[in-house]
């Protein structure tokens, strides 16, 4: 009888997670490790803007699968352990749990170290060597209660940075009562999820709320003797300056991918930052696989590289590396769809594929449509927008957006669509499921794809 | 220059009204004329059981396009009038409107005569040949005015028929402070959208409501004077007899297809009684058009035939003929999806595709997941179930059903995946969006073709 497979999984977030369970489904035989340098087993990074909030009662609520979880999984997991070598040729791994040392052999290995927040070339975050007082960010559970504790200290916050993970901290802290302002380098919110006329939707709705500078670039913060008391901004055109008092800063500026050990075990290291990886989520080394937000893959429209920063294709990568390195066989889509969603100040936003200024090599036609979610006749319609890009030659579907009732799920099928390289033409004639209380007969999904066929009928005619 | 291309359109119900309308948009100079027999022009025959539950204020609301817009659009409308001739060779139509002769000559005719309710054998539904007071169907706006001006004359109604409509009025008069009885000769209800196992979840909610006699066949009604008084019930299999007080009857057992005219014509006629109609919604007679629910088309799963019976479908082939008659060119899909929904007493449900008794030919496999539309640390998920069936070979998805929430938007992409004649592998692999008070990373959409996936894989290995 062969041997058990080792597998040794570096990393207990949604991907590293998600891999050993699905290692474990593949293999009921296999030694399962998994090396965490947290103090939690996998919990939802994602659902941290809601402990804030309140939403959701306790940063514990957030821990999907619990150390007993692992442990009934027959899965060995080390918490609060660092792993401080991988011997690639001999495939042991040595880690550091405090004193205790700790060597681990593998067959596979999958890495899934994740990302670490990327800080701003902003003076005065640091002081003596740390980040200052009253300063933030919101990448873990422990960064979470520090936000939470030291809410306390006063009504006024500012967050740096409007991306998904800025607006939804910014709702959250607004929900708590704070005076919340948003401050944003680009001229409009969300740039990496929405082209800039569906951002304006939001904007518009988001400064019912908070304060936005957009356009503005905070160059450095003041501090009291105790903690921080204000941020300076700069107009990005102008120059002109402004500052804001606030009592806690926030800073949601995107993340880099945690690829250190994936470079010194020689993995290659994508012009992103992150750690090459295929369809079965293998690296450049034999047996090693790497999941979630240490990777980058190829975009499905575009070709291109782009880096994971997305729960749902971390765990998607955690499914296939998994599977993979247990022995079985998942493959994932030629590239990310990106399908992503979010919610803030009642709006439910959602799109999928690249926004167009990443889609500078391909030649788009796009078309907007507004609507109800339901026939104009039944009350209780929510507005919904979806903007759409085709492929002006191909006629393919590219990338979808939306702002509205369902975003999320109208969506999924857009990316249904995508998956399939489905043109507009044929997408049009999609039928959609319609009852009165429900949809339209002739659903916003539908619309949009007729007001960007009309645009390219009229170009070709 | 050429004479102005003249299109005549038979019946003003959802597919002849949108025929129309894109006959217009297709061909500005073209003249149309639209004959319809009944006093309003393009309305929701959906949205009736919603003016009688009260949720849409007044029955003119309905009126998705007045007579106005249809003068605005310069197309002829006729209503109560009666086509009485159609003279396929000299291309005539002769109607009648009260006492005044119409004739229209013709170079494309398009039929939306619609569908008639199809009355059970029960004995005393008629009384000196004309159906009894208290008894109704519900398929035109004087139909609901009828059943609305009947139901202060008592609190007991009785709805025969469990199938789409036959809910919605069933929640209709229970909303209305209804005691509501339901009878279905079938065992289960809305066997037409679902299959037993998944109409179980919507019998259980709605038998908290109403009393619900499935597997009985009503066999005769009573009478007093002025009205009805009772429902004779007996048991399908048993024998067994009851006997229902009720003020008020509804019958909902389905249509059947208004092909009449048609069959006048020479269109050819398909077994279920409907006009056969291709994918540009041409009948067997060159340059006579149908649409809607009098027309049969493909079954796109089966290739077998099917009657339409939906205003989605209705007014996809009214967008096709309308085009075409004009035209211009517009090719429906090989095959409908039969993508429909409904909601009664709180539940979503949809489906797409044929149930499951449908398709003998198949070998099918099937699975059903049940979990939260958000992830389980978020508060406010509810309850989604969907049962996905894929073929045993191919692994194409044939059909998927859902009862919960958002179950429409959900089954949408699964209508988009069907229509890609996707396969549960690649199904499996589709990113969907993501974000805690939205959707969990893993939705019901994928965990369902997880379950059809490993069991495929178990019947292999």
């Amino acid at each position: 009888m062969s041997q058990p497979q080792k597998i040794v999984i570096i990393g207990c977030g949604a991907g590293g997670g998600t891999a050993a369970q699905f290692a474990r489904k593949t293999d009921r035989k296999a030694h399962i490790t998994v090396f965490e340098i947290g103090k939690y087993s996998q919990y939802s990074k994602c659902g941290l803007p809601y402990v804030i909030s309140g939403t959701i009662p306790t940063f514990n609520d957030l821990i999907e699968f619990p150390e007993e979880w692992f442990q009934k999984a027959r899965i060995e997991l080390f918490l609060g352990t660092i792993v401080e070598h991988v011997d690639t040729k001999k495939q042991i791994i040595s880690a550091k749990k405090g004193n205790q040392h700790i060597e681990r052999s593998y067959d596979r290995l999958i890495l899934a170290t994740g990302a670490t927040p990327a800080l701003p070339p902003i003076k005065g975050l640091e002081q003596q060597g740390k980040i200052a007082d009253g300063i933030h960010v919101l990448r873990t559970i422990d960064d979470g209660k520090r936000i939470v504790a030291h809410l306390r200290k006063g009504k006024k916050a500012t967050v740096i940075g409007a991306g998904l993970i800025g607006l939804e901290l910014a709702d959250a802290l607004y929900s708590k009562g704070m005076n919340v302002t948003v401050v944003e380098t680009l001229p409009s919110l969300l740039a990496n999820t929405l082209d800039e006329d569906m951002a304006s939707l939001v904007h518009e709705e988001c400064a019912k709320h908070v304060r936005i500078f957009s356009n503005y670039r905070a160059t450095h913060v003041g501090h009291t003797k105790e903690s921080i008391s204000k941020v300076f901004v700069t107009h990005v055109e102008t120059g002109e300056q402004q500052e804001i008092d606030t009592d806690i800063l926030v800073i949601a500026t995107g993340t880099k991918p945690e690829a250190s050990l994936a470079k010194q075990i020689g993995c290659s290291i994508g012009k992103t930052g992150g750690i090459i990886v295929n369809e079965k989520s293998e690296t450049s080394i034999p047996h090693v696989y790497a999941v979630g937000d240490c990777t980058q893959y190829r975009d499905f429209v575009t070709g291109g590289s782009v880096c994971i920063g997305l729960g749902s294709v971390a765990v998607r990568q955690g499914i296939a590396a998994g599977i993979n390195a247990a022995g079985g066989a998942y493959t994932l889509p030629k590239g990310v769809l990106l399908a992503r969603t979010s919610d803030f100040f009642g709006i439910e936003i959602a799109a999928v594929g690249p926004v167009t200024s990443n889609m500078h090599d391909c030649s788009l036609v796009s078309g907007k449509f507004t609507g109800s979610s339901l026939p104009e006749y039944f009350p209780g319609g929510k507005p919904i927008t979806i903007k759409l890009m085709v492929d002006d030659t191909t006629h393919r579907i590219c990338a979808a957006q939306a702002v509205g009732a369902n975003a999320a799920q109208r969506i999924n099928t857009f990316a249904c669509a995508i998956l399939n390289t489905m043109t507009v033409d044929a997408l049009r004639t999609l039928e959609t499921a319609y009852a009165p209380p429900i949809a339209p007969t002739l659903d916003a999904v539908t619309l949009v794809c007729d007001v960007v066929f009309l645009k390219l009928a009229r170009k070709k005619g």
